[in-house]
């Protein structure tokens, strides 16, 4: 199988799974993979990605500029390119709405603090759950360009920066080397949001 | 196939696709997809959503008259036509019972109000998160025209109106111009409720 | 198909639904259907419900006495036993252990005010969601005979007597003329017991 | 079917299973089988359980020293192996990660009580759910064998021992004499502790 067709069968898979998991809700969401030091393939915009098939993931380069023109991508493939571009480990990135992130990134100030927990293990560089992971909380923008300009800013200023973010109002971003891993680490990821979120309902 | 039985497949598919997600409990729910200017295809009375067959749809005309008198069609078909009759842009009804909209509808008072969420924009005419939609809730009542006849009162006193409404303790209404849509629409706004809802359980 | 087979399928299904359900956990539940005037299917002792095969369905009589003495039926095969002895109407009985009903069963005090929703009309008599329930909530025993003395009681000196009951820290009882009835009101009255816990969480 | 490839099986469908259920995110949870009274089958270091093959489980002994020197167990492979060692009944072991038990392990204490449920019958020689039962909660550790030191430790000076415990951010580790029994217990008290966390977010 070409690289591309890998590439699409994974982001295909990878939305099978995210809807079973109640995470791209209506046409929410949106994955790529990195093709090459320059390309990536990426799910076009507006689809349910419960039900994707490979006809709807295409390749853009690293400006977000579409091979086939007749195809218009994701409306925040920018934020995936933006992610490419920062960070040369970034192999697959994941954007999802699950119920926790959205209610954690409307009611967490600039971050969300993961301390304690076994599973921050999902994130590179932290070899125990002693760790703590300030997860950074953008503002939502529909100026895509813009936003991804504010985040570059924010992580300029930060030191070690976690493979992950959340928009306000607006889901979660994760990546990782490859896209079994992107999965397992959003899965790491919104386990512990959601102990954070229950967490802060008990009395 | 004949529109009738592309009408038909689509209501069993979104029963299904509805249960899954748990919003069609008991024998709750209903759905419609319109045929054409007089006609919609609509499910039948009584049957689990989950479990439907293409011979649990059946035709009515605009005023809630069924093609074949030997078939009933849901309870609430009259709000169905209510739609079909005012949005000529609406080509597909559902309403489904979550346990977010059933809660919030009886305790809400008039309206829910979804501001900030980037799922805003399943709603038409929206295109930035900014935008605020202040979802109606109507008084529940098993007088189904009486229902439709206050709703069109409402929906004469409001500007822009939204593609649903919430009925109190007893489901939400979500309409788009055809299945995939209202599908999509329908998970974003139980999306949006959940969320409100487990924004008010926070301390 | 022979009555005990058809009974054994029907069984073996609702089995597979409530476990998707979420509402039989372990070996949890116990389901049965009315064969004839003195007899009914019922499920064994022991087995995890979400993996029945027809062979973990017995024949017992009105008094619970296993037609084959080398089988053994669910331990609270009586309180089955008691609802249909007592009401002709009943043709299938549903038990399940839900997070919901479990913690109501525990919080509530001697029953659980239904009031309200329009899923009360999965119970008999009730045309309209104005009309409210007192479901019982009885306290739990070992002891399944004295238990079942406790619910006659009890129902002896109710006036309409609701299908269904609640029984501290152990699920609910649900019955209705036939299986797939039973399980719509299972359903409906799950529905509306989650949405009574969750409204008691808001602030 | 070879000792091994029986347990293999099992171990491959439990995760099935587990993951289903939401409770091994990411490449969290592991699990086990006895094989003889010096060998257990376990499941290898960092895949996802959901989708497990037989190759991801491999045969160790009592110390957790692999047969294969190739492959590399579970990172908490000596846990299992202090549970085999202790307790002579134990068939089966299993690891996960729900939300539940995460954080109840992170707000609890030294234990969490579980009293007045039916689904207390799960825990062996409790015949009634009056009984209650302390459920351990241990601090987390990399350091794997001073944490099954401190359970030894701690199991030393118990009266009953619970066939599970609770590690702090670190899931629940349960046990029986086989695999359907040990899905059952852990069923049965992610369950419990469900209903408790629940319980104190009521007002």
């Amino acid at each position: 199988m070409r690289l591309e067709e890998q590439a699409a069968v994974q982001i295909v898979a990878a939305g099978r799974r995210l809807d079973a998991l109640g995470w791209v809700p209506a046409t929410a969401g949106n994955f790529s993979v990195r093709l090459d030091a320059r390309r990536l393939a990426v799910t076009v915009s507006g689809r349910h990605k419960g039900f994707l098939t490979t006809d709807d993931v295409m390749v853009v380069d690293l400006d977000g500029v579409a091979e086939d023109p007749a195809k218009r991508s994701s409306a925040e493939t920018l934020l995936h390119c933006g992610i490419y571009r920062r960070f040369p480990e970034a192999g697959a990135v994941l954007h999802g709405h699950s119920i926790a992130n959205t209610v954690l990134s409307r009611v967490a100030g600039g971050s969300v603090t993961l301390a304690g927990y076994e599973l921050l293990k999902v994130f590179p560089g932290l070899p125990t759950h002693e760790a703590s992971v300030d997860l950074p909380v953008v503002p939502n923008d529909q100026d895509i360009a813009r936003m991804q300009r504010g985040l570059d800013a924010l992580w300029d200023g930060m030191g070690a920066i976690p493979p992950g973010y959340l928009i306000q109002g607006h889901g979660s971003y994760v990546w990782a080397p490859d896209m079994p891993m992107a999965l397992a680490r959003m899965e790491g990821l919104e386990f512990m949001l959601r102990c954070v979120l229950e967490e802060r309902s008990l009395r």
